[in-house]
């Protein structure tokens, strides 16, 4: 909830043990960063539901794929809230549909292993069975202003990856490329939340050049307390 | 910046001292919020920089009246940032103009006050000079998706009252106006931040019913830093 980062630090996971007999792999997984659609509102409603878990805050889970549909998509992209998708396939992408292509270019990514990598969900997150393309995790975020420098910035309310491809710089490429439109549309800043005790994701956002602020706190309305205002 | 809530707890002033000789005043003070326009900017612009000043931070302040204008009302009123606008009067006020008071009808209220209120600057803050009617606050505010309701919310940016119209309940009318709107809505929360060292915020806005969250830092990405991802 709120801005959750469950992202741990990019730094590079431990040498695997070598085995002379048997040389180190080298298997490519091709990443993408596009614009989601209305049609991608199951994958992200299940990956809002693993963040739910991750964060341990189910109990706050509300929302469904129609609340998502009625809430989403619903401006031009960046307008207000937007979603940006991960996938992963075996193979490098081809060209994305050209409607979302041009209010964002797709971003590629080629990433070597030194292990096969295994998800257990495969099927469940296939955006395109055929071309073997899976969702492997998002972003969303949407406008905000600060006021003093009188420019938009965006707000960065989610940025989730799945559990098997995490540690592989899905993260960064995901915040950078929030950043990177944020640059392109003349707009002064990204800000977004980090739990004070996760300490891997501060280190890592604080690679990426973010400040760490500590004097604000989060005041919160809602509930019974926001209906009663409606009295 | 950010959301600044330079606002005083809404406890009565104490009483002045009583002097036998002189009963005290009843003198009524009309209020009055309202959607502001963008003939309001000039107007708006003194009131950010009044609150870059109060919170010592005119090093980050570079807007301007015409960076206003290309980044408020350029949406439907609620769809994105949104400007509330405090108002008061010696006189009851009339109707607003019609098309602003069908989005969002106009909230009256009238203060009584012991004494006078002298303010300094009220011939800079007039908002209609015929009707003695002068600008005294305004809150700032946009939508936020938290993401497991899968419904929207208002992001505060900014509540600022002018430091003479201050104690008088006027912050608590800018928010719950805010709150209110929400609720109208069918949204699911407000939020907004405050500064940990400011102990009579934070118990204005529990009073109000607002939750406080500790845990959460903000990460932020902007000039340089952000700057970088555009290459």
């Amino acid at each position: 909830m709120a801005a959750a980062a469950p992202l741990p630090p990019s730094t590079p996971a431990p040498e695997p043990s070598m085995n002379l007999l048997e040389p180190t792999l080298d298997i490519p997984i091709f990443s993408r960063v596009r614009l989601a659609t209305s049609a991608d509102v199951p994958h992200i409603h299940k990956l809002i539901h693993q963040m739910a878990v991750f964060e341990k805050l189910t109990h706050l889970f509300s929302a469904t794929e129609s609340s998502l549909t009625a809430t989403l998509f619903n401006s031009p992209p960046f307008t207000s809230f937007t979603v940006l998708l991960l996938e992963v396939s075996p193979n490098p992408f081809t060209n994305a549909s050209a409607s979302s292509a041009t209010a964002f270019p797709p971003i590629d990514r080629a990433v070597h292993l030194d292990l096969p990598l295994i998800d257990p969900e495969r099927e469940t997150f296939f955006s395109d069975k055929a071309n073997d393309i899976t969702v492997a995790g998002f972003v969303l975020f949407f406008p905000e202003l600060p006021t003093f420098l009188a420019k938009p910035g965006f707000y960065v309310e989610d940025l989730f990856v799945r559990n098997c491809y995490r540690r592989k710089g899905f993260g960064r490429m995901l915040l950078s490329a929030v950043a990177k439109q944020a640059v392109k549309m003349g707009y002064g800043r990204v800000d977004w939340v980090v739990l004070d005790w996760n300490i891997n994701a501060i280190k890592f956002y604080e690679e990426m050049g973010a400040e760490i602020h500590d004097g604000w706190r989060i005041c919160r309305l809602t509930s019974e307390a926001l209906q009663a205002y409606g009295d």
